[in-house]
Parts: C-alpha cells; structure tokens; sequence
C-alpha cells in the first residue's frame, strides 16, 4: 500500500537518489517503508501543476468543492485500520487519539464542505447603480471573495492528520478554491502518503483538475525553500516551531513578490489562577492541570506551560497537589527520539536557572521515547528578570510562577510574548476585580478561557487559533474553523459588470439563494 | 493658524532644530510657514502616549467612536475656506478638488461613524454550549473583531485630504479602536497640521483618551523608520511608491515582533479596448479616456498607464482620434517639483526606448510645475520584451500596446505586475468572446470595469481598492470603504466567559442589536 513516492499531482514518482526511513516511537525501530526525497524537476512539475489546476479550479462551484471534499473524507475513512495503525507506527500515539484525530479531521472536511455548500461564505457584497446621483452618477459595484492561487502546506508533527495532509490548512485551501502542494512533515509520510492517495482518489472521482494536489517528500530545508520561493506559489500554511515558522516568513517576506504566510507557532498558554480558587478548589484544578498538562504527552500548542498564582499558603497546598496528581500519571510516548531530546534539552536548561526548584517529576522507570512530565517553579521576579523562563518546552511541563502580587502578575502579563491562548480560574465572582488582569491577557492572546482548560480546540466558527506574534504570524487569522479559509482568498470588485457574466453569487437573481448585503442590508432576496 | 509644530497627543511641540517649508507649485514658491521636524524624544513620547490611549479606547463603544468620528468630519468643516486655501497652496490642485476631496474625506469619517453606530461590523460569532455532548461536552465559544493596538500612517502625496492626516487609513484605524500616529506628508505639513487640529478638538469635545491622535513632521527617512520599528506600535498604513512602501513592509518584516503593513503602491491600470469597440465607439472612447488619463493631472493611483489592444486600422484611427482629444486638453500643475522632474525622466525613459512611437504630447508653451500629457506606442512583442515599458509614470501619462492577437494580450497581461484595477472595453456583448482575457485580468487585479473608466474610486462597501502585488502589500485587503476596517482587527475568542463580563456585542441579550451569528444562523435575536 505505502509506495514511498510523491504524488506529482496524481502520479507517483520517485526519481531522486535520496531516501530516508520513519521512526517507531514506541518500539524504538525505524519503520520498514523507504520514502524518496523529491527532485527539484518533481517540485517544479508539482507546482507547475497547481498553477494549471487552479486556472480551473478556482472557477469551481461550492457545490463541486463541497463533493471533493466530502470524498476525500470518504477516502480515508475507507482507508480503515491500516491507516490507523501506519499512524500509531510513526506518531506513538496511541489507537484511539489515531481514532479520535481521524474523526476530528473528517468532520473539519465536512464542515468546509457544509459551507460551501451553503455559499454564503464568500461575503457577497452589492452596491447597486445610483444613475442620476449629483454631482456625478454611481456605477454598479459587486464585491465577493476569491482564491489567492496555489497554495503550499507544511504538514505538523504533532497532529499528523488534522494539521497534516488533509488536515485544517489543506481543507480550507481547497475549499477556497487554491490547489495545494502540501510537504509532508518527515516524521510521518507513510500517514501522509495514505492520506495523499485518499485525496487524488477523490479528485479524480469528482472530475477536479490534475494538479488540484501533490504531495511531496524532503527531509531537509531544500524542498520547503523550493516551494516558498517559487513564483507560482501564492501563500504559505505552517504548523510548527518558532524558528522554522519564522524562517518560511521570512523567506516569503523577502520575495521579489511576498505572499502571506500564515504560521502557527509556539505558544506557552498562560493560566492565572486567583486567590478564591486556590483556597476553596485547589484539588479540583490540581487534578484538572495535571491531565491538561500531560494530555497528549503535553504535545498540544495550547498545552498550560505557565501557571501564574499569588504566592502564599493556599499556592502552596496547589503546588502539593498538583505535584501529587502529575506523579500519579503513567508518562506516555513522545512523537520521535529528536523531540524526546528536545524536551530533556528544554526541560534541563530551565531547570538548571538560578532561582527554579522542581515541584514534581516523574521518578520511575521509563521506556525510550516516554517522557517524564515534570513541573517547575520559580518567583515572580526571577520569572521577569529572566526571559529563559518563558521559553516553550514541547511536552508535558509546566512552569508554576508565584508572584508578589496582581502588579507583579499583571507585569509578567504584560512582558510575554503573544499567546494562542490564556486561562482564568476564578472563584465564586471573583474575577470582576481582576479586570486589570484580564485586560492584560486579552492584549497577548487570541482566545480566553474561564474556568477551564487550553487544551481542546473545539472546531467552530467562534473559535480563534491563532494569536499575537509569534503565536502565529498574522493574528488577523485563524487555523481552526471555517474562518480558516480566509487566508486563502481576497476580495474582488466588479465594477459595472454585465450581470450574466458575473459569478453565480453575485448575480441579480442570487440563484445560489445566499445571504449577501445589498445597498448595506443583509438579506437573501434577488435583486430586481 | 498654523504653527508649524508637532501634534503630541493634544500638545504643540516643537523642539527640534530641524525645519523646513512646503511649496506652492502654482506660484513656484516657497510658502511662507516654517515646520520643526519631531525629535526622537517627541516620537517617543507620541507612541508612548498612543500604548496608554490605547488601554482606555479599546474599551470605547461604537457609539463613542463614532461621536468622535464625527466630530473629526464637523472640525474639518469647521475650518472653512483657509483650510482650502492652505491644501490649494500645498498642493497645486484647484479649488473644485479641494472642495471635493474635503467632501470625500468627510463621507469617509461619516461611513464609520455610521458603520459603529449599527455595529454588526464586529462580526460577532456565537456558538453556545452543549453540555451533553459525547463523548465530551462543548463548551460556550464567542468571537468578535477587536483592535490591534498604535497604528501608524503615512499620508500620501495625491490626496492631502482623503488618504492623509484624517483620511481612509486614520479613519479606519479610529473607528477600528486603534489610536494612529500620522507620519504627516511633507509636501503639504500646513493642510496636515490644520486636519490634525480638527481631529484634536474632536478628541476633546468627545472626551477621548491624551495620546489618541498624534501629527508628525519629518522630511528624510528618520522619523518613518523609528515609528516602524517601535515595539508598541502594532500595524503600518501606507500610500504612496512601491519604493516607499516595500522599504516600510521590509522594516515591519524583519522585526523581532513582525507587524502587518497596508501599502497601497503603485500601479498602471491596464485598459483592454476590443475590437468591436475600437471599430464602432472609438471616438467617444478615445474623448473619455483623454479626460481619464489627464484627471488631476494623471496624479491618480487609478489613472489609465497601459492601453492594450489588436492591431489594425481600427486601433489606428483611435489612436489619432485620442491624440487629437489629449492635445485639446489645456495642461495643469503637478504636487511639486520634484513630481514634475521625476514624471519628465519616467517619460523619456520610456521614450527612448527602442520601438517606442510618440501618439500625443501637448506641444504648447507650459508653466512651470505643470506637465505636458503624453501618450506612447509599442507594438506587443516589443513591450513582452522590455520590463521598463510597463513602468508606471506618475502623472498624466499613457502606453498604447498593439498586439498582434489576442493570444499575445494575454500572454501581455499574464506578464504584468498586480494592479489595482483591470478595464474591459467592449461591443455588444463581444466580451462574452475574451474568457481567457477576463480570466487573466482578473487574476491581475483587485477591481475589474466594464465600460468605464478606473479612475474615479467610489467609497462603499464592496469597492476593493487594493489587489497583488504590488498593487498593494497584502492583496487580502482593501483601503477604500467601511471594510478598510479590517485591516486593524484581530479575531478574538472568549470560551465559557461570564455573559456579564462579556463584550455588549456577545452578551445573551444582545443589548446593541446587532447581527450575529448564533449556531450558524445569522440573526439580530437575543439567546434565550
């Protein structure tokens, strides 16, 4: 089933001479397939292809869109257990995250497939002739979203399907009418090859253009530069570090013609825990923070990695806890031998600052590739002297801060970098007289959450992943939800256009039947 | 009335040792006001000043900001005929275009005044909890658009009013809910301090936070260069040269913290004229286009560069017909001098290239600062080959391409650079036979025309006034009408939020009004 080649549109090829292997977690083996890098000649076909496919795909209907899409679900349903087990094989995960992240992505598709097939998406906008307006006569204007042109996708690590092949970047590129190239991230190609033969098969089934997706293997920077500096790519989806994010920013940014690049990155996710819930429910968010903090083996963007209290004997019953209920929980397997590493990295340089103690670790044996999920603290003024502190540790690890004071909080707050998310645990009522300190977080984050945990991004249109740099680049933007096609498309005006020669959605008839404004009221009825 | 001084929040400042004076180029004099140029310590203190603002205008309602929108428009009429007096002196235009560019800029503050007032702009998104939900409950999600903190805007050189100190981009920011720091034109310093005088008795009549408006002088590169790279300044609005503005994208770029720049630069305007038109309607075309390319002394982002169409003797009596209608037009100033000299290179430049013709050129005697209007011709194949042809002339200037078929047009506008608009010229009903035409104009292009002129940009919703590269920075947005708003807005999720300590927007009651989208129903209804 897994040939080890690129998709080239619908084509497996494999001409390059450079091979590698992926690596089982869990059993500390290498997998048995053998992928072979793309050629440049491959990547120039692959994009070559996309600029084709788009001058017809971007003409697509919602309704053709949708069914792609919905096929591509099916697809990889019908790909079953082997494709669960290729993911265990190369993520550690175990079954059932494969099971539940493989429903998640499903439904994505089928949202983007549900708007499309709605229509109203595309923010239709009419303004119309005003012929004998002084001093001068207003022409007829019509305004509607369309796509930006192929786009490129760099699959992640940590979600191998619903941030991956045709995950939440791929599914809202295609449903705005971009064909997408995606990279397939190199710890799990043989997931991403499975998944890239369910798309081309549901290309083809529904008569999309060849070219519309091409899935393409590197391990180095070579294949992800060729793409992001080629001319005919139009924009940039990313999911990953900081430094690999920035430097597709600013190679995109410094082209002859830049293009968006919407990259989502790291994120330590403050949780400010106030005084009232410290003293009456500390067990509660001990045992909560502790499953939130290892869930996944931490490897969530929006894992809690910052803990902000106020210091005192409440703090310290917390920090007992919290240490006694992460203790309880059996470490679980991380995605790959170089993150296991990047995490004892990250995790002994912050230990190793003056000033921080261990709070809890766990003590017993390990197997290779399992991490031991650990907690830190330190004080608020050493926090804000030493910006080390505030660096992500991929994994489950947090950092529990104990300030002086709000001020001391509210400083800390406001010296962080830009957050996906932050979190306020209140008591009965209690955050009313903190809104300093929520006014703060607001200012370095895309998403608050009351009483509750980061982890779980629920997928919906009120959801908002993304966030302040270098959350992610552009926090006009989201990752998840329907919203997530916006990065993919523009809007464009038709000025006295004739009306038969307009897009469907913006014809007087409105034969779509979609909401649209018209002269500044949004409504469904035709024009007449 | 005019000081000649800086605009620090609401304090006159003055304490630099540079100064200089604006130009009269109808007089081809210096007029006689004296401007201090901001020191780095008034550039601190001015977005210092902008970051607290910012704290307490977040929080301002749609109805406060559109009070002080309005305001703004009401101080700016206010100011009556010396305002007009000092904007025909600084810039050459004649009275009728002050009076109706003041009127546009006026229109503009009252659009998003109106715009807050109703409020739905905020896209509030909804959806509420399902506390039963398998196999794990979702929780209550609400998003809306909030402000992305101290903007900066440089005024532009062609429209002192309406893309200038209180103009599309200050206004957008404002009603946004984003303090702006205004980098003043240094062509017209007196009609900008006038314009910010009137946007600082608005801001004080209407009880706005010190630091909420700031005025700028600077002549070199100093003082956009320090604001750009301020750590507490958030997004950069730009008009002017794709030199200009691809310097201020490439300092924002490069930041610790990148920040999004909106530059509108340059652009040609390609005009495709169809044979059925050239044969049956050439000289109405050729007598309105005349008028197009010379409007405002061609000093229009919009004006007219590039006429494209098919060889003939139909092309060639178009092409006598306009040069008679170019040469009646009695010529008429430029901004300044140094517009005049960099129109006069641009044009010889093009001129003496090889295969360039001359079709028209106003011959008569001109005084000084004013510009002889010019149209060029060149065959197809020789503007596919040369890269300057399509250079844009600032001014009243444009290129006549006869192409050999249509084949060849649309190899020529595939070649192009973005643009802000696209033309189509038609017969009856002959577009219907140019799909490949349209299909590649509109790729190139933010606005598409249909008989009609580009010049000439109307402010409602759905004008787009942007496109690709480098027509503007980020295609994915527009600088004319009330969605020029989104240029300064994030999405921003509250999940689980007390209903009381939410944004008015996203309370249950829905206490303003607006439409929202509940459940993916859009709807003005409050949550039961």
């Amino acid at each position: 089933m897994i040939t080890g080649k690129n998709y080239i549109g619908s084509q497996l090829k494999g001409n390059g001479d450079k091979s590698y292997r992926t690596f089982n977690p869990q059993l500390n083996i290498e997998n048995p397939w053998e992928f072979t890098e793309a050629t440049q000649a491959e990547i120039e076909e692959a994009v070559t292809l996309a600029d084709q496919a788009f001058k017809i795909y971007k003409n697509c209907s919602g309704q053709e869109k949708g069914t792609f899409l919905n096929a591509i679900a099916d697809e990889i349903l019908a790909l079953g257990d082997e494709l669960l087990e290729v993911y265990c094989a190369e993520s550690g995960y175990p079954r059932g995250r494969a099971e539940g992240e493989r429903g998640r992505t499903i439904f994505q598709l089928r949202s983007f497939a549900e708007m499309l097939n709605e229509g109203s998406w595309v923010e239709a906008t009419i303004d119309t002739a005003v012929p004998d307006r002084q001093p001068l006569p207003k022409d007829d204007l019509r305004k509607m979203l369309v796509p930006l042109g192929p786009v490129v996708v760099f699959g992640s690590s940590n979600f191998p399907f619903a941030f991956s092949t045709a995950g939440g970047d791929t599914a809202s590129a295609l449903a705005a009418g971009c064909p997408v190239i995606v990279k397939s991230h190199s710890m799990h190609i043989g997931t991403g090859e499975m998944v890239a033969s369910a798309v081309i098969k549901a290309a083809k089934k529904t008569h999309m253009p060849e070219g519309v997706f091409s899935n393409l293997i590197g391990s180095g920077v070579v294949l992800g530069t060729s793409l992001v500096k080629h001319p005919l790519v139009k924009a940039v989806g990313f999911t990953g570090s900081i430094k690999g994010g920035r430097a597709l920013f600013d190679l995109a940014s410094q082209r002859p013609e830049p293009i968006p690049v919407f990259a989502e990155m790291g994120s330590i996710n403050p949780v400010v825990i106030l005084p009232k819930a410290l003293e009456n429910e500390s067990k509660k968010w001990a045992a909560t923070y502790a499953g939130s903090i290892t869930l996944g083996t931490g490897q969530f963007c929006t894992n809690p990695g910052l803990l902000l209290a106020i210091k005192g004997q409440d703090l310290n019953n917390f920090t007992a806890q919290l240490a006694e209920e992460i203790e309880k929980i059996a470490p679980s397997c991380m995605l790959h031998p170089s993150i296991k590493a990047d995490f004892n990295t990250g995790k002994e340089t912050l230990q190793s600052q003056i000033g921080v103690n261990i709070v809890a670790e766990y003590k017993g044996e390990i197997a290779p590739n399992y991490a031991s999920q650990t907690i830190l603290t330190v004080d608020g003024k050493t926090f804000l002297e030493n910006p080390t502190l505030s660096h992500e540790v991929f994994g489950p690890f947090s950092i529990l801060v104990q300030c002086d004071d709000e001020a001391q909080l509210v400083s800390i707050i406001n010296q962080l970098d830009g957050q996906l998310t932050g979190t306020i645990i209140s008591g009965d009522s209690e955050i009313e007289n903190y809104e300093k300190v929520t006014s703060a977080l607001q200012n370095r984050v895309g998403r608050m959450i009351f009483n509750g945990v980061p982890t779980g991004v629920e997928v919906c249109p009120s959801m908002i992943h993304g966030g302040p740099y270098p959350a992610s680049s552009d926090s006009r933007f989201t990752a998840v939800g329907i919203h997530a096609v916006k990065r993919w498309v523009r809007p464009f005006s038709f000025q006295n256009w004739p009306d038969k020669l307009l897009p469907l959605e913006l014809q007087n008839e409105n034969p779509l039947g979609i909401s649209r404004s018209v002269n500044n009221k949004q409504t469904h009825l035709p024009i007449v």
